[in-house]
């Protein structure tokens, strides 16, 4: 069974980084419930918003970004029983190609770069199951979609939901 | 119909690169009678082929690769008509991601960063034609292989064969 495995805000909590970022260099900035059902850009003004969105194009900016809680261990086992792609759309941001493999390669050393995808569009990318928190990447996606909550999409209701790692690992394994 | 496009020695000239560069580092090198049916690295001593294959890890050798003859004009009229995806296995080589990028971002500026896709191993790729000069690209690929023409895959007998861009334009267009 071949498993895609999105990066950001899936195994990298890049959102989390970009808000404690966004205070660090305000003194203030949006609360945990500001950002319920929405992008962190969303919840700020326009001038701001910018801004968020700009971080993410700086090189380093996700070099190291936190994990989110037990990915390593859940995707090790996965890997071991299961064919695992890691697919991140990092194309947008080229700067973030370097920091976003080396970042895998730290996190989970035991990823071959054979099995690592960035990409765009992720409509050409064929996997049996795609966990994913954007459901846009499942709109042409013909295997089994799970999405993987995050704060922007919480009010997603079309899709099969996984809510953490534990849940993921009692799912598959 | 989506057409996925290798890069290395099928847009980009990297083997003829790597053979210039070889021949001004050393005054001597393989002629392109020796390198017929090979990869380069394999028609030198083994003290030099290593030399080679460590070309393509270094940071900036594929920025200023030169073009194979006519694929602009004719990758531009296939993007025009159908929905073109590059694809390179540039993943062994992280150091080569921003090179790759920024050079088709130059020679290919009507490629949105949406249909580009850097990858480790190709069977992920989802699509009706896949052009490249890999055999074993072709492997699990369920679509319709074509082989393009490289001094290595000379003596490669089992696919579909495309010599040129103006042979893809002529069968494609």
């Amino acid at each position: 069974m071949r498993i895609a495995i999105d990066m950001d805000d899936v195994l990298a909590n890049s959102a989390m980084k970009a808000l404690d970022f966004f205070h660090k260099e305000h003194g203030f900035g949006p609360s945990h419930e500001d950002i319920h059902g929405k992008d962190l850009h969303e919840a700020v003004s326009p001038e701001y918003s910018a801004k968020i969105v700009s971080y993410f194009f700086q090189k380093g900016f996700l070099r190291d970004v936190p994990l989110l809680p037990d990915c390593q261990e859940v995707v090790k086992k996965l890997y071991e029983k299961h064919e695992v792609f890691i697919v991140s759309a990092a194309m947008e941001m080229p700067y973030s190609l370097e920091d976003k493999f080396f970042w895998l390669e730290e996190h989970f050393p035991f990823i071959s770069w054979k099995r690592i995808v960035f990409c765009g569009d992720k409509k050409i990318i064929h996997a049996d199951i795609l966990i994913d928190d954007r459901a846009r990447n499942f709109e042409f996606f013909t295997g089994r979609p799970l999405l993987f909550t995050a704060h922007h999409n919480l009010k997603e209701t079309r899709y099969e939901r996984v809510n953490s790692w534990k849940e993921v690992e009692r799912l598959l394994l």
